[in-house]
């Protein structure tokens, strides 16, 4: 059977964004986990994409396949976009490199050298290119945004624009309390909604010609999508973009913590 | 600082023996650990190789970096090929692109499809490349290097070739017993050195000009070298190729220790 994959950073100017990223320096150790590397986009590289998406943080999941947003934010993500008709034309950036360890600073944020490294990847996206609708998955992806269409090159550039609430907000907003994620799901839908019927009409090259289909008040069938497997690395196995849950931070205390990532095969894989 | 890394499988015929390889179906789960992923190769693809080496299975920090011979196997490979003169100009498949569990038994090793898919690999490494010499590692590479030669493209083809005992025989064959240690090192070392006697002469073309300094009964200063960071992904965390030790297979019985790779970042990266 073929498995697609996504062959990388061979071409410019990527593949020099790859070799000269920023470091400890610029994301420091108290506020990040530089010591698991950057992670760096994930889908199209090569002109095609229609959608660019900017995300959070990449977490244990990410940093094991070396993608965005392959976990089950990246399947309500996918989901979202399927209601565009996008099932492969769309790229994805993260506001930060590294995982955010605790919080980020305001100053850390807002450091010129970390915005300037994630601009460039924003004109390589975007300047030139065929992008008809960008989306920003929370807040500090909203505050990426900004800062982009404050400089030149964003300043002289008009696409569609979306910031919708994170695909993950009511977990993480809700504790284990279900009413609360019930409303703060059915609140982010709603927000979702909103923000499909702002990009539809400019997505006018979708992959597949759909008519748009808003959310219900709570997840249905069909709200999630798969990550694309031409999303991920050559030759990762299939259960690390059909399933999450497999990797964990595990640890008798913090820095043990900080040290690992656990990789458990799903059941029914192994026998 | 920049970080060099290897852009992967994206031109031909490379891409399209990474989106078309073997399954369970060539490599049965009782002998390989088809589950974690095929791992295709390390070092160079552009062409610009000048030796050839096959190894024998990627274990568990092959797994992760997704690249073959990156821990100390790797590291006293990469010290053969600096005798040689070769610090970035040689590229390296295994035999087998899973990792061997248990035994691998003798009609698996002969399967057409397992040889023919292997021998598609070193057609496109060979035929009309630049190899200078060829380098097998312990016996089942040799196995490999040999069908391969039976192969009607294999039989046209001349090359310097030297079957060399495996990078961390000594280690296996000798349990935990010092002085078996130290007299299958020296056997190894000896064994190294009629390799690099009968390959340097061929070596025309190396990345650097150096006298052939042989090895003494014992392992040296020098005589282990790092894996060139440029033979790695993109973004993954220096330390990954830096060390080995920090991927280890734990649980407490066999299954468990199967669907488990536990990574610990090492002492000193995060304080």
């Amino acid at each position: 059977m073929p498995h697609m994959f996504d062959p990388g950073y061979f071409s410019e100017p990527f593949r020099s964004l790859c070799v000269n990223y920023p470091e400890a320096d610029v994301y420091p150790p108290e506020q990040f986990r530089a010591e698991w590397g950057p992670i760096f986009h994930r889908g199209r590289l090569d002109g095609s994409a229609r959608v660019l998406v900017i995300g959070q943080d990449p977490a244990q999941h990410e940093t094991i396949v070396r993608r965005v947003l392959v976990g089950e934010a990246g399947r309500r993500l996918q989901g979202f976009l399927a209601k565009l008709g996008v099932t492969s034309s769309h790229v994805i950036i993260n506001t930060f490199l590294y995982s955010v360890y605790g919080s980020v600073k305001a100053a850390t944020a807002k450091d010129p050298k970390l915005i300037a490294y994630r601009n460039s990847w924003l004109d390589a996206l975007l300047i030139g290119q065929k992008i008809e609708a960008v989306i920003a998955l929370g807040t500090a992806a909203n505050a990426a945004w900004n800062a982009w269409k404050e400089s030149p090159a964003g300043t002289a550039f008009s696409v569609a624009y979306a910031p919708i609430i994170h695909p993950t907000e009511p977990e993480s907003s809700s504790g284990h309390d279900k009413a609360k994620l019930a409303e703060a799901t059915k609140k982010m839908l709603a927000n979702w909604n909103a923000g499909l019927q702002a990009l539809s009409p400019n997505v006018k090259h979708p992959d597949v010609t759909t008519p748009l289909k808003l959310y219900g008040a709570t997840w249905a069938d069909g709200d999630r999508s798969p990550i694309p497997e031409a999303d991920i690395p050559a030759g990762l196995p299939p259960w690390m973009h059909e399933n999450d849950g497999w990797a964990a931070r595990l640890g008798d205390d913090l820095i043990a913590k900080r040290r690992n990532i656990t990789l458990t095969v799903p059941k029914g894989v192994v026998s």
